[in-house]
């Protein structure tokens, strides 16, 4: 494939993707003092009084840490720490490029769960937030969960929640479309991963009702017995409340939406056939999508949405992490919470204008310059609003403009 | 001070000193499908199967981290992570100005010794290089240590051999000066911890036989009581040929030249009329010297050099750092050996001209554009030489231009 080989070229010629600039300029030894010693001892000083200036004075409150482990790196798996830097410096890229948030790579060289809530925790004073990249599930959920409570700056896995809340924004979107009600739809959640536990999540805080999720083994159940662990006990209280068994063909029967975040080419015509009128799919498995947007089309999918962006609907987490932690940052937020990404959700489904909105425009296109920055005051705002915000840690009843 | 708010101000209005930058262009969905899905896929798989092409296709070749636990930050003391942060943008500021090095302040919240070893190790794939600075002694000794043996990429303890190095050269060029014979003169050297220590290293490799080290009990001699510990007792065992006993002031009597890494306004003039004649004092104690450039002068030292930057003959480990890492990193050495270290030394000796040398110029200024990329070259040589380039990695008799 002549992208891969171009890319090759690239990366080479440039000799990775990002590099550190400094911001102030140093021509003469009065700049030399400024910024080393003796001025230097200045900040020390002042942010060794009030811990907190840390991000007036220094770059922390403009970084962000891509950490990874490199267990589960685009389609790939486990290729470990150094060929997962790639991705890494991709992300910092997007983050710069779209946000302006100064990002670095940090690819660890453990896959002990303990080690990398450990690390993390020891390097969060350089930085103002922490994006979890491409780690495997379930160890990916422990180490969010843990990492949350413990760091006192966000820390948010992309793979989760970004790809979560722009399927939301799709959803919504394809819903006007569409028009049916929220709480009658049945949606199907083909894999039990992090993406697709995250998109249950959010789901189920939208107001949707009736999902059925299923992995390999097909539709999770209370009392399925086979491939259970505590996560997936979690997932059938909260899902399938009509006690569906069977397989994935099975769940199919009349739903309203298929979302994939499973393997390629797995929907057949008959499987189209048998969902409700006027299907939604979003099917996201990359670089193949569950089904193409052609054959969709064809077996009579009404909105279909895939990760490509060579494709129509691109359900791409680039719409929602730049914004995210532009948002967090410019607040200087603690966490990023469910009201928080239900804010983007928003932001990010009100850029397609009702003049603009159809089966083939549910989201905004990656490249779209506003899009970061209408995530950001939301996500801000929400932050202030929801209390975890350090710059106005007041929580306020009403939304306001920042 | 007028510079401290200068420099507050300086601080704040630009956000800390440094940034991250993209080299790439993302101007389209095509720029994006090169550095990010799916073409960024192409380099991760290159590099799963050959981990050394990693140094082709990321920036970790020229990245370096500055880790600091915050522990002994400038005169400051114990300051923590968060305060320690400007300090360690301004070396980030320095390694890019000088020697294009991209680097990246990593600020530890924990001064345990295993866990820093620990941490420093699984953080590592991302870097070509890892500074460490402004941790304190003994601690650093064996940090560094242990980097160095577990590390496959080069550990430099600035603190200790970026101040040895410079001082290194300043004697050189002060002896050119002077004309004793090096291995006739007696050196006191006032301050046992890391700087003093690795002083102490790299003047006995440098030759000089008659060293004597004081720390705040007086003269070490084998066979002392107090305040010893297995640092001193080396220390004790490699230097004091004579077997002197006593205070520091016993220890100047004849000493031809004195090098303190102590206390402010420490020497008197009885001090320097009890050294032998034509001294050399580099009075290194930051931010006021041991003695005054003026006062030094008036009793007559000959040469006499601090770490301040508004006096004559400043001995800066700026001189040194830059283009020690650049060097290391240009060749990919794994470790910066002591060959590479005098090699450092050599080269910025060479850079003060014979016309150019006198008792206030006996090493370059620190904004010299030259000093950064001369060291590169002899470091760089010298790491291929005594083989620890992975780029040229036959050890090679004859020292060659690269």
């Amino acid at each position: 494939m002549d992208l891969m080989k171009k890319s090759l070229e690239m990366h080479e010629h440039f000799g990775g993707k990002m590099e550190i600039r400094a911001k102030v300029p140093v021509q003469d030894t009065y700049d030399l003092s400024l910024a080393y010693s003796p001025g230097v001892a200045a900040p020390c000083i002042e942010i060794e009084k009030n811990r907190s200036l840390v991000y007036d004075y220094t770059m922390k409150g403009n970084l962000v840490a891509v950490v990874t482990d490199g267990t589960a790196v685009l389609g790939l798996g486990d290729i470990g720490p150094e060929a997962a830097l790639p991705v890494m410096e991709g992300k910092a890229l997007l983050l710069k490029r779209f946000a302006n948030v100064d990002a670095v790579p940090v690819c660890l060289d453990t896959k002990n769960v303990d080690e990398i809530v450990q690390i993390v925790k020891a390097i969060s004073p350089t930085y103002g937030g922490i994006n979890l990249e491409d780690i495997s599930a379930p160890r990916c959920f422990e180490i969010e969960d843990r990492l949350r409570a413990e760091c006192n700056i966000p820390v948010f896995h992309d793979d989760q929640h970004g790809t979560a809340i722009v399927v939301g924004a799709g959803l919504i979107n394809a819903n006007k479309i569409i028009g049916k009600e929220t709480e009658k739809m049945k949606i199907v959640i083909n894999g039990a991963g992090a993406a697709g536990i995250a998109i249950l999540r959010i789901l189920l805080q939208m107001g949707y009702k009736n999902v059925v999720m299923c992995d390999t083994k097909g539709i999770i159940y209370e009392g399925r017995k086979e491939g259970m662990n505590p996560i997936k006990e979690g997932i059938a209280h909260l899902t399938n409340p009509e006690g569906l068994r069977g397989s994935m063909d099975d769940a199919l029967v009349g739903a309203d939406v298929f979302i994939g975040v499973s393997v390629a080419n797995l929907l057949t015509e008959a499987h189209i056939k048998s969902m409700a009128k006027d299907p939604i799919v979003f099917a996201l498995a990359n670089p193949n999508p569950e089904i193409t947007p052609e054959n969709a089309k064809a077996w009579g999918v009404r909105i279909i949405g895939t990760g490509r962006s060579d494709h129509a609907n691109q359900i791409n987490n680039m719409l929602a992490f730049p914004g995210i932690f532009r948002g967090a940052l410019d607040v200087r937020a603690t966490d990023i919470n469910e009201a928080m990404k239900l804010a983007a959700i928003e932001a990010i489904a009100s850029l397609v204008t009702d003049q603009d909105l159809n089966e083939d425009f549910i989201v905004p296109s990656s490249m779209d310059e506003r899009v970061a920055g209408v995530v950001a005051k939301a996500v801000g705002s929400a932050a202030i609003d929801s209390g975890v915000s350090e710059l106005f840690n007041q929580p306020i009843n009403n939304s306001v403009a920042i």
